[in-house]
């Protein structure tokens, strides 16, 4: 029996959770709440890098197990654990793990691009190894270059978010440079997300390949969902980087559906805006609100 | 003090080895020489990625100790080692440091590109924990994302390599799609990667700002060599991949240097192709034929 395609346990999980919150694993020392820092001596350790991937387990695990109800997917931004070194890494697989068995979504937030072997490679490592449902991926070497990401996607149930119109400030050097027929380069890659999509359709017309367009350029999103229907959208970009609900209302589909949004530091650090809760209660309070102001914005409440 | 430019230290290295070979430490375990794999029994191990990473390092420390006459740098694709999860990583960073000691510049390979507060992470983890001399980039994301790689560049004297025109058959979908004025997208990055490189220029007129220019690709080499004088060149695809020393001979400068050629599996496995060595005689032959080739391609010789 072939596994269930990513694109239905997406659609599905929005649906039975309410929600289209995505949380942001994006753990920094510097921002992590100081109670927590406090209750593990750093002495008691030989190398700090054991000693902060303990301290990021201890904040990410409990929120993992706190924000089930709030968000359909956990986003592991693999580069805060690498820092870590060999900790690091070993911690990011367990989390993986961790927030699966919770019956969260995961998405390895690792946007690899590299020539096909290689990419089959980083298949191997960050879909096959850890489990992960899906993985943003990086579109500058083209086709051959994410095609062992697909086929994960045809073949194992898993999905690939590909990188379309990034969130941060610069991204319109290169993503938004006007094509001969007048278009912008991140429109090719759209296109080229559609053909890449092909062999993954699931029952509610969604493919398992989707776009990450970030939340910060609401015109683009509300553009990229008209040429893109049945591409899912993973959105970044809200929160601490500025996207807000009502900027994005026009990423969901005519259902309400169809993109899911991303909040790493402003879930993750509510703490700091919330003095009256412990930094678990200001996580969840941050997180269930977004998920309603998401919910009216789709047009579902 | 501050450290010697990574450009400086590349140049000299060209110099004094007579070398403009750079060896890829792509390792797969169904390519490694059979009485190597015969020689470390699995049922040793209880767990499958930690005799694979012990076979890898079986492997690539004799080869990083036999090929330091003939190649300037090693280029670590981070991807093989990701594959086997923690020990990979550990091994990864354990190879970083031993060819270092043996007086290679190390390329820590790992095409990362994200927002700024990511790639600060990255430059963390591949530039500043491992001790990597320089690091492979992706541009996609514009200059916030490439700002890390680029300080360490300045203030540090590490490399960076930008990802311009890449070695796979796919790379024209994206990096040759015509701008409105009429030129290739690749050539917008060239002209990115030359103001990315303020800042790090050295003593013999290169910056520390380098880019990645396909070997497979002779006439867009050539041409991005017109255009970015002062811009070193890591240049893959040579070897398995099908680049040969006359077809990269205009990569280089008028001095015969401004440029390092990769190749991975064309040494690492040339035991397959030269049966009456051993494999490491095999891949010092191989080396040494690359550097002499190379050496004679860049008029030097």
């Amino acid at each position: 029996m072939s596994p269930r395609c990513f694109a239905d346990r997406l659609l599905e999980t929005v649906e039975s959770k309410r929600s289209h919150v995505v949380v942001g694993f994006d753990p920094a020392l510097e921002s992590l709440p100081p109670e927590l820092v406090a209750s593990r001596p750093r002495e008691d350790y030989h190398c700090s890098e054991e000693w902060q991937a303990a301290l990021y387990r201890d904040f990410l695990r409990p929120l993992a197990e706190a924000l089930v109800s709030e968000a359909v997917a956990v986003k592991i931004q693999v580069a805060y654990f690498e820092a870590l070194g060999g900790p690091g890494y070993k911690l990011y697989e367990e989390l993986v793990a961790f927030c699966r068995e919770l019956g969260y979504l995961v998405i390895a937030d690792v946007k690899r691009g590299d020539i096909g072997s290689t990419a089959e490679a980083y298949a191997t490592a960050h879909l096959d190894r850890t489990g992960a449902d899906a993985i943003t991926v990086n579109p500058y070497f083209g086709t051959d270059g994410v095609e062992p990401f697909l086929k994960r996607a045809r073949d194992c149930g898993k999905g690939v978010f590909v990188l379309v119109k990034t969130s941060n400030p610069s991204s319109a050097e290169i993503q938004d440079v006007v094509l001969q027929g007048g278009e912008p380069l991140y429109a090719r890659v759209a296109a080229l997300v559609r053909q890449w999509g092909a062999g993954t359709e699931g029952e509610y017309g969604y493919c398992s390949v989707g776009a990450v367009v970030g939340g910060t350029h609401p015109e683009q999103g509300a553009w990229l969902r008209t040429v893109l229907p049945g591409v899912p959208f993973l959105v970044p970009g809200y929160g601490t980087q500025g996207a807000r609900a009502e900027d994005i209302a026009r990423v969901f589909d005519q259902t309400g559906s169809g993109a899911v949004v991303n909040s790493a530091r402003a879930i993750l650090y509510a703490y700091r805006s919330r003095p009256e809760c412990s930094w678990l209660d200001a996580a969840v309070a941050e997180a269930r609100e977004m998920r309603a102001a998401l919910w009216r914005a789709a047009g579902r409440a």
